[in-house]
This record gives structure tokens, sequence and C-alpha cells, in this order.
């Protein structure tokens, strides 16, 4: 599938997930991919922790739907109502889960190009992420992030050490379909920006019209 | 290009830029395919400051020096020697240089998905920084992240808020070509961990051979 292809089809996927199989050769090229991705000072920071233990899963879903009520009991009118036909993960339908962290101490103590900003590690672990949804996204399979938890229970429920940090909880694998348009955007939740408003020339102007 | 070819074939560059002209078209694509990153809540919290202008290029590549100087005097014995000979900037061979920003309060107050996770949006910036950057190798431009900077620093040359955060400063153009392998494996600064050694299975298993 060609790069834009691939950046448009790309969709945060919640209900489409369908659980078929998915074989070791394409979860293979898919964390490839992310593997592939550039770090600071080629640090590589990232871990992927493949979570298919029905179990386990259903023990994240349960935090994440208790961090949903969370959320939604701080909301009112229009907006509460609107997040409730909101569907935010997909942790059971899919197939399985990708659970990514950051290492701060991969390749440490030096770390080229981190001396004067310490969360570059961590946007090395970002930019992996997108390279597995794009290829996830080439491969007719959809990615949904999940990030209603709170990080101290998803260390504990992995084993993860205090040192390391999660970044992201995905769920993976087939889909009926892809949306064409986010769900956020179909629910009238928020809108698309128009490129315009987020591009300046020289310097930055603060603008009011963003929301 | 073909999703795949671009993940692989991407480089950060430093030394291939050859300062030829970028056409306006081009540069919206590439801009567009940032813009199409998905982001917590559809926050959206991107903003792209194209920066032309010579001195200010040339006041932040002596910045960037300045930052270069201080890692350097971190090191000894090989690794400073190793250092020396990496070039860790293309800013002022390159055409242009996009700043990439985040906003926290663009949707705010209730961003969906960021209630647990304050810095869920500054990840849905990386996600549009991967974007740009395979959209940009598709269309055989070269892209370089500095990362020698002080963040308050950049602001104030930009003349950006207090309250937003800039996250990268991209050298954009057209290259003589893509090194095949990166600069920091070249020069013997890091290798390639292979994939086995980062992916996990059901639970995190701490390992003491990933450096």
């Amino acid at each position: 599938m060609d790069v834009y292809q691939a950046i448009t089809r790309r969709r945060d996927v919640r209900a489409e997930f369908t659980g078929a199989a998915l074989d070791d050769e394409t979860l293979h090229r898919v964390l490839d991919a992310a593997h592939a991705a550039p770090s600071v000072g080629m640090s590589q920071p990232w871990d992927f922790v493949i979570v298919r233990d029905p179990d386990t899963r259903a023990t994240f879903h349960h935090h994440v739907h208790t961090e949903r009520a969370r959320f939604a009991a701080g909301l009112t009118g229009e907006r509460a109502a609107t997040f409730d036909r909101i569907k935010i993960d997909g942790i059971l339908e899919s197939t399985l889960s990708i659970v990514i962290t950051y290492d701060p101490d991969r390749g440490s103590p030096a770390v080229l190009g981190r001396h004067a900003i310490a969360d570059a590690g961590l946007y090395s672990v970002c930019l992996a992420i997108q390279n597995l949804w794009l290829a996830a996204t080439a491969e007719g399979l959809g990615v949904g992030w999940v990030s209603f938890y709170q990080e101290d229970y998803l260390r504990s429920l992995l084993g993860i050490p205090a040192t390391v940090r999660p970044v992201a909880w995905l769920c993976l694998g087939p889909v009926e379909r892809l949306q064409e348009v986010p769900d956020l955007e179909r629910h009238g939740w928020r809108s698309r920006l128009p490129l315009e408003r987020v591009v300046h020339h020289e310097r930055y102007t603060p603008r009011a019209d963003t929301g």
C-alpha cells in the first residue's frame, strides 16, 4: 500500500475488530516496521509486550471501564450525552494487544541528542507506534490505541519495572472494515481543523480559532 | 512509495541536503500527511512553523552547536572520539526547517482519553511527525530531527507562548541520496538491536543484554 493511502486510510479502531486469527509472519512484519523507527541517539528505547491471554485482557478491560466512568463523571450536558455513545476500546474483540513501553536506561548514560530534552526518548517510542500503525493498515489490519488507564496499574498487571514507562496499549487484528470518518468526528465529539490553522510562517502566531 | 519501503528507506539526514528549492505543492502534501495523524480525543494539538529565514536558522544553528559542545564535554575516550566525527544537523544546508509544537489547550478542558495520561497529547504530536517523515521520504526528500537545543531558547526565538511546547526542529529538503545505514551506526556510535530482544510475550521480561 502507498504511504499516502495508508496515512489516509488509517483509523483508530474500536468496533470493527473481528477477532480472527493473525499469522505470525504478518505480526512480525508489523513489529519489524515499528522497530525500524528512528530513535534519539539510536537508543531504540521501545519494548513490545504481546498480550493474548484472555484473563489479562479482561482484567485490563475492567480497569479501562473504571477510568471511562471517571472521565464521564466530569462531563455534563451535550458532552456527557455525546461521550455516552462513544465506544472507547476493542480490547476483548480484537485478536491481541501490544503494549509499548519506554526504557530510559537503554543506551544510557550518554544518549546522543537527549541531554537537553529528557523526553526525546519518549518521542522515539511514539514514532515506532506510528510505524506500527501504518504497517498494520497496509496489512489490512486495524489498530486501536487505548489510553483510559493508570500507568501504574498497567505496570503492575504486566510486571513492567518502575523505571520503564508504558506508553500505549494497542489493540490489533483483522477488521470488518476501516471507517472512512474517525469515530469521534462521526459521533460529533470534535471535527478536523483545516490545515491552514495549524501552519505558521517564520514565527508562531497565536490563534483564537483552533478550539 | 510502498509503506514498508518508506519505513525502511527513511533516514535521519544531516550531510546529504542539497538546499534545492521545494515546491509548495509537495510541502503541502507532506504537511497534510502530518495533519492526518491520529490524536488523543481528536485534539490535533500540533502546529507547524515553517522557518526559511536564513538569519533565524543561523541563530538557531549557533545555539545547537553550543549545546553540542555541552554534550561533548561530558564524553571521554572512545565515546568522545566517535562523537567528534558525527554531524548533528543540516540546519544551514537544508531547504527549510519545520518546528512542530504541542498545545495542551487545544480541545480543552475535556480531552477524551487524556484524563489519566497527561502526556497523551504529546504522543499525538510525535505520530504527526512520523507521518511527515514517511511522506517526505516518499517524495524523495530528507528529514533531519535536531534535538540539541533548550526548549525555552526555541520558544523565545520563534515567539512560541509559554503554554506551548516545542517538540521538534526538523530540517527538510531535497537530498543527494539517503544513506542505507543510519549515520550513528556507520560511525560506530550504536548498533541496531535484534527485534527478538525487544519483544515480550504476555508479561514484560527484564533483559540485561539490550545495552
